[in-house]
Formats: structure tokens, sequence, C-alpha cells
């Protein structure tokens, strides 16, 4: 479309059991210019795991490094090992055309939102607690004490969504799906996304 | 759908011959909860015209009245007579869950933001200059000195456009509906139309 050729920047969140890496999915495959933001991290590599695709894995002393550049939209540490958001890898992806799903929990969102305020800030979750733990049970893949832990979570995390644009409550996957596909294609609208009338008249 | 049951307002401008019409009955068709805003005014009736479904038809002291008492959202007069979207009809529908659409100029609309930031502003508008020409003209039902008018009114109207939250390229019906529908679909997810977190995961 003529002029509307920048990239959008996607803030997700949802609760683990919200459903939000299979609507992710089924975005990406449907629109594939988007595509996920890749973090740094000072974790070492899993299997299979490749540099500039699933991560770019970076040492401790480089990452303070890139902290005190503020280099990072946003960054924390978890179970000793840092991940953080690349502001210029971000940059360089929405000037490309690229639009980029950030999956981030609530503390990480609210920072991108002190920086980022084009960006387009989306909450995920299942329709009842009781719903979203029934998931994570259904999973099989969880300890009784992790999804404690996770129900714990997810009763914090939901306390944010006012902070977010927009709600998608997934009760069942087409509906939702529907609904953030939606907000992609509107988003994809705004008229901060054009910058002078020529640029859609044809002038 | 849980909570979010407010009615939306959505406020629409395009320049003659840019399909406004055609798409907004094309959604009000597909989502019957959706109905145009109806406008007080000091004109008299046409044919077929019903009070209370097409205008107010109210007369002129009652006008100004309503006007000193601040009871309009805009208003504008139009060739002698008198044109108000009144504000308690607007706040009554959307507390019913109605969702509003009201078409207006840009005037019109840049009045409405003054006072209602939580509606959804719209413009809409052909790829171009020529071919809303050309759309006038194949219409068959303006003369040429009218035509000329409409265009002025079109070049001056579209420099409104980055005051409206959503730009709409009218180049074919079916995308441009689809981008419509987008639109409407993705407001109505807004985490305004929320008051808590209680009132979605139904605790």
């Amino acid at each position: 479309m003529a002029g509307n050729n920048k990239g959008k920047l996607f803030i997700i969140s949802a609760p683990r059991g919200s459903g939000k890496t299979t609507l992710c999915n089924m975005l990406m495959k449907k629109y594939p210019s988007i595509r996920y933001s890749i973090s740094y991290t000072t974790r070492k590599p899993r299997n299979n795991e490749v540099h500039g695709k699933d991560y770019f894995f970076t040492d401790k002393e480089t990452f303070k490094a890139m902290t005190e550049n503020n280099e990072f939209l946003e960054w924390a540490e978890v179970h000793g090992n840092f991940y953080g958001t690349s502001k210029i890898q971000i940059d360089n992806a929405l000037e490309s055309g690229t639009d980029i799903i950030l999956d981030i929990d609530p503390q990480g969102a609210m920072q991108m939102k002190e920086k980022v305020t084009t960006a387009t800030y989306i909450f995920i979750t299942a329709p009842s607690f009781n719903e979203l733990k029934s998931r994570l049970i259904n999973r099989g893949t969880e300890s009784d004490e992790h999804i404690s832990l996770r129900m714990e979570n997810a009763k914090k995390e939901v306390e944010f969504f006012k902070f977010y644009d927009y709600l998608i409550v997934n009760d069942a996957t087409d509906v939702a799906f529907n609904q953030l596909e939606s907000i992609y294609l509107a988003e994809k609208l705004r008229t901060t996304q054009y910058s002078n009338v020529l640029e859609f008249m044809n002038i």
C-alpha cells in the first residue's frame, strides 16, 4: 500500500496457558512479514538453538556494556542469566518494513512503554482462572507446584491489563485468532504510519 | 463477551466519492448492533423522511436553546439550516451497548475531538484525486461545476487526515471493507472497554 510500508511493533503479554504462542504462530504463518523479536542473552545455547535466529548469544561483559550504553529497550535477569531487547535491532527491522512481535512479561512491557509509544500493546488471557489452570493441568508438562506458581503469577499479571491497548479473552482459538488478526490489520492502518497526504493520494 | 458490552462511537469522514456510504452500509448489515447517529436539524422533512429515524426535526428556537445549553457535541449551519449531534442521544446509545457511526465532515470531526476522546476517528479516501474525480463523473449525478467544487473540498479535507486514528485508502471495495471491519473489531477489544479484571476473568 502506498506510503504505508513501515513495520509495526506489537508487544504481547499473556499468562502461561492463555494460548499466546498458538495465536502468534497462526498470525505469522498467515502474514510472513511478521516475525518475533530476537533477544540478546547471556545464557548458553541449547540444542539446535541458532545465533541470530533464536537469540543473539553474548557474554556478560558485552551485555553489561550494552546496558550501560542504553542499547536495550528492556532487559531482565532470570535465574542468573540476562535477557534484553536491542533498540537498534527493532528499529532496523521496522525501518525495513518488518512487523515485530515481542513476547514479554508485563514488567518488561512496562519498561518498553516508557520508551516506545508507537508500539501496540496486547494482553491475551484465558476466560477465567479456572480455565487457565485446567489448560496448564491438561498440558501435563508441569508439576503441581509449578502450576500453583503459574497461577500466582497469572493473578499478578492480569492486574496489568489496563496498561495495554487491547485485551483478547481467548475462549475459542478461531475467534481469538480473528481478534488478533483484526488488531494487526487495524494497527497497520494507523494514520501515524503515513507522513503526509502525498504519500497516499499518489500525487 | 463478558464485561465488554459498552457501545463504541466511530467518527467517519471522507471526501464525496470515496465510497464511505457503501462501506458503512456493508458494516451495519453485517453487525446489526451498529447504527448511524441521528442528527437534530431545523430543515423541513423531505419525502419519506421519518422523525427519530432520519433526523430529529426541530425548530430554530429549540435548536438555539440546545446550543446555549451545550447539548450538542458539534453543530453547523449549512445553507441556512442547522444540524447538530446531541450529546445525550449518543451517550444513551453507547450506554445501551449500541455502536454508533457518525458520518461528518472534518470540521465537525475536529469539534468532536475536543470533547470526545474515547471515540475512534476514521478517514476514508479514494487512492488518488484522479480516481476520486472519475468516480464523481461516473455517478452522472453532478454538474461539472459541482464536481470542481467537490474536488476543491476533497483537497482541503484530506489535509486533515493526521487528526484521525485510521486511514482507509479505498481502492477495492472488498479490501476496504475488510479494513473497516478490522478497525471495528479491534476497537471493540480496547482495554478501555473494560473497567476491571473481574469483568473478564469471571471471578
